[in-house]
């Protein structure tokens, strides 16, 4: 099969080609709930763009060359003798970790911690190719209504963001506030799904025009353009006291200590972009009683809820198609900062 | 009235004398729900340094000199005209905070996240006196079993182990584990607490033998000796995954990093203790989707919840009596690790 | 000043005359949290049909004549000494319970389970009237958008509408179902409620067309006629299941056992509505596993939720005008459901 | 093999013989996922007697003449090719439901609500015999210090008594009441569960001097003796408010309606015990804002977590032994009452 192969690490991100468009062999059923997904789209993430730099390698096992694409859909393709609950030819999108079921994490529904996972596109090979190895307990056979080159992006990004806002909106009463840091793939995502589950007056902080013209759509009350005075301007949108949550999708730069900031007394900062520190005197954490969580992606039963969101149009992605073959395309253009949305990457 | 004034600021509490015990004026009844309370014990709190130190400077506005002490009970002396609850002679034990209770954090029962209130002890006039000026909400009335001089330090020291303890039972499960890191003066309730709240596995972290004994009292099911090798020892107890709670009483020096690195993916780090940094990646809270929580002092309710289970002789506090004019002693002991438990001042 | 009063009950509710518009002696401030509100709109609500209907009376302690009306609003005309928090002039809805804030229920926020409560319009004069006596506690400042006229019934049928809604909006899932049994005064404010709260799809169940016109312009999804057929269709509806949330404003007939009924195994029947009976074998509640939930009036910091989702316009009350001396006309236009919405007596 | 068969329902219990020990077939592997377990105990439960009885025709559908028996614990005697997580010899409990894994209650954690579920012993052959056929997702390996007879009961009667404890615990505050009617096979372990997973007062009411002294063996604070006051003394331990939480172990004759009265407004009432009606005014609901709980068996995980306190002693069965070959006589002690704790069939 064709594939966008990464061949090796650059840290600094400036090489012409991060990941070379060639044959590669295809994936094969191994285990009886192995199943085959035939691609219909990928995903392009920031955490590729981290996966190029090298910094996952101190927390994955992963051998070069492998395929990058943790966020597929596409149809079944192919079973394993003791597949019983999807069929070849089934549309279908994959949550990104491939678990057996067996460990008490699975058993409890937080499949997200088991003991038992690979992660394919992180630590075996992924879904810029044509075709994905991945495992029955993955798959959610998809509505009509949703195509999987539209909906690829919601397995990780989409997911991710899902995850944060619902466990803000868990605590968010009508009255209170939220703030969201980056209105880029996952944000613009998060925006929708706090408008869904909650009735907090939300808050976007981005740099971009773009992204805050974009967060304006997916329902923000208010918008705050990434000028200096974020913070200034956050607690005087909130009466002076800061947000009860604040999601922060950037998690690099000065994001960390404005989002803390941002977060009032009593409040809770979601942490889910990655690339930067938290630093800060214990101190402050226990005057203000604030409460730092750190997010993953979600589990399958939340990758079902956020389908039956996108299924009644309550979430809504902005995509950009490109071809497999323009792969680094995408990834630059992701670098640049010129996507609105999410790269999805078509074989 | 007789008090341990506080003249000036030690930044390496190096002086010979922190305080100066001395004449003082007495505090009057000023607004209809103030109420006056004779001093049976005053707890002496590592906070107390801490002020000593001056860290508190930038947190709150105090001018010297002023009466440190938050950790009080006694007897109500004398009481405002709108007071209804309590009458003179009442023994009580005092809520740290006093509130008005019309801002909606106190409309919630979360009183410590008042918009409207004073902090006897840390922002104005404290128990390491004869009479001490606070409010007819802080107030609880003792039942027989409990004396003053016994309980006071149950209202910060105890009262914050407590609410960080509680926070951890909501979620501990049978089968999991619970790290404490401290078997001081709060450390040693936390311990009890969690014995009450709930049956996860409770292993306890100190550089002291005497400490680690007195948690061994307290019911620690294991101890770990601050030695370097706390966080393989805790690994090892925990099937190499880490514990599902870890609760900091020490929040200094290498407590923080040490006590991320024991708290299982998906588990909840406690920051009680201050005085040191939290430092740590954002990547590393995203992959390990661990939680940090600050913990301030406990609610009214939760002081009420507290006094219930010293009532029934399930949580018990040790402690060491000093005269009110032996008030540097006590610090000194306390700032030289020399207390089993808590230090009271007796006026 | 004017007031409509009540002077003997009708259990059968056949009177031509339920209260009479006459001379009743002004109310006066008697502690120093009293507050007297000038009324500028008291709702008509089921259960004043019920308190004249004598159904009550074992319930409370009230001796006739006395003065309905528990959900009210206008502008305070006159405060005791001790009230800090409004002044004579202000706007203002009030919460229907009055509390003295002592009580350990009020210290956690669930000032409806006050043991020290009085309860206007039910044991006490209520807003029936020109002036209303009540306390300080209960007392929110209403914002400029809202007019005490237009907000009164959201005192109580929309805080209790409320209070359940949002009970629910707790644990409904994106791609469950919520189901509302009765579109009328409290139930037209449930379905807003939940579509602002969570984003589970919402049917709703009446008997009258122009009910489920109202429960359509409100946001529900789907509508269900209440022809005999109710459970089958919400079957149908909800793939063979039922819906994992039912809120009951009827609670009289038939629609207790066809609500339990729509109720899914593990799911949660909220009863609001009263009137009726609760029967069924225990073996039932164990094999299904179904959780019956009674609900009150909401807390004061409830109606400060409602009144922020009204604020922003994601909360609307259809109401309809009656003079204060038309309320027998507004009593039994409500008996005989020819009210859409709710009726509110203006002075 | 041998098995004790039920041929004939008995409405009224009175024949001599309910059962009949004699040859049956053995179970053999029909999946890739089945497993044989030699039975060590089976636990005898009232809900045999219900079976018996009859009344669990109209819920399940299975043909006479069937084995009985859903507590069950034993080895591993065969395994389906699929099987990874147990091997032959290795000493199991089994949880009673057998479920696939693939539906979304599976996948929550709540296998207890699986729609793919079978449930031996009630719809389909159970553990009155030397053998079982049972799944592997229902086994849990036990540790040393625990043998299969011992624990045979903790899979329903002590699994349902831990599940409407672990409930009750998640709300139940120090200085709060909790009420167990019934301190029998169930009950017994429910008060057990309180006590490891809470600070509440515990009141047990019984009508059998036996089982009240059983009672504070297990740990229960205050014995009311079910003399027809119960209510009233129940009133009076808890300063005449209630309990904020009932748990119902009877379920039958006056125990609803009393166990309704126990409990304190705003507090909930878990019904466990069946063979009786709920029956109240949906009024009493409503002005009490109590909540009825029905409870089902616990989830797969709730069993690991009730085998973590066995093994830790903080939970331990009363059991009774009997040869299989003498299950009429066990089923006939159980019906007279005079069996404390649990009888054990023992092939
Ligand atoms: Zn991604
Ligand atoms: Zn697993
Ligand atoms: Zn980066
Ligand atoms: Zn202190
Ligand atoms: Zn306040
Ligand atoms: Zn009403
Ligand atoms: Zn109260
Ligand atoms: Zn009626
Ligand atoms: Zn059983
Ligand atoms: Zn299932």
């Amino acid at each position: 099969m064709k594939a966008a192969v990464l061949h090796q690490y650059d840290e600094s991100l400036t090489r012409d080609e991060f990941v070379r468009y060639e044959d590669f062999a295809d994936p094969k059923i191994e285990r009886p709930t192995d199943v085959i997904v035939r691609i219909g789209g990928a995903g392009v993430c920031r955490t590729d763009l981290h996966v190029v730099e090298g910094i996952w390698r101190s927390k994955v096992d992963v051998a070069l060359p492998y395929v990058m694409g943790h966020e597929n859909a596409g149809w079944v393709e192919a079973v394993g003798r003791g597949v019983e609950s999807v069929k070849v030819g089934d549309p279908v999108i994959c949550h990104p970790l491939v678990t057996s079921g067996h460990c008490l994490a699975c058993r409890r529904g937080d499949d997200m911690h088991a003991s038992d996972s690979r992660f394919p596109g992180i630590n075996a090979n992924g879904g810029y190719a044509q075709y994905l190895s991945t495992g029955e307990r993955s798959l959610i056979r998809l509505p009509k209504s949703l195509a999987p080159k539209d909906v690829a992006p919601y397995t990780d990004a989409g997911l991710t963001a899902y995850r944060a806002a619902k466990k803000a909106s868990r605590h968010l009463l009508p009255g209170q506030f939220a703030v969201v840091i980056g209105a880029g793939g996952l944000g613009h995502i998060g925006i929708q799904v706090l408008n869904a589950l909650c009735a907090a007056e939300i808050i976007v902080v981005d740099r971009s025009e773009t992204a805050l013209q974009l967060a304006k759509e997916c329902g923000a009350h208010h918008t705050v353009e990434g000028d200096g005075n974020e913070v200034e301007s956050v607690l005087g949108l909130t009466g002076g006291s800061g947000a009860e949550a604040v999601i922060d999708f950037v998690g690099e730069g000065d994001a960390v200590a404005k989002g803390l900031a941002m977060t009032r007394n009593g409040g809770f900062y979601y942490i889910v972009g990655y690339g930067g520190k938290i630093e800060l005197p214990t101190m402050d954490m226990i005057t203000s009683e604030k409460t730092i969580v750190g997010n993953l992606v979600g589990t399958y039963p939340e990758l079902v809820e956020l389908m039956a969101l996108a299924d009644r149009g309550l979430v809504h992605l902005a995509t950009r198609e490109y071809r497999l073959s323009e792969a680094n395309q995408a990834l630059k253009d992701l670098h640049h900062g010129k996507i609105k949305g999410r790269a999805v990457l078509i074989p």
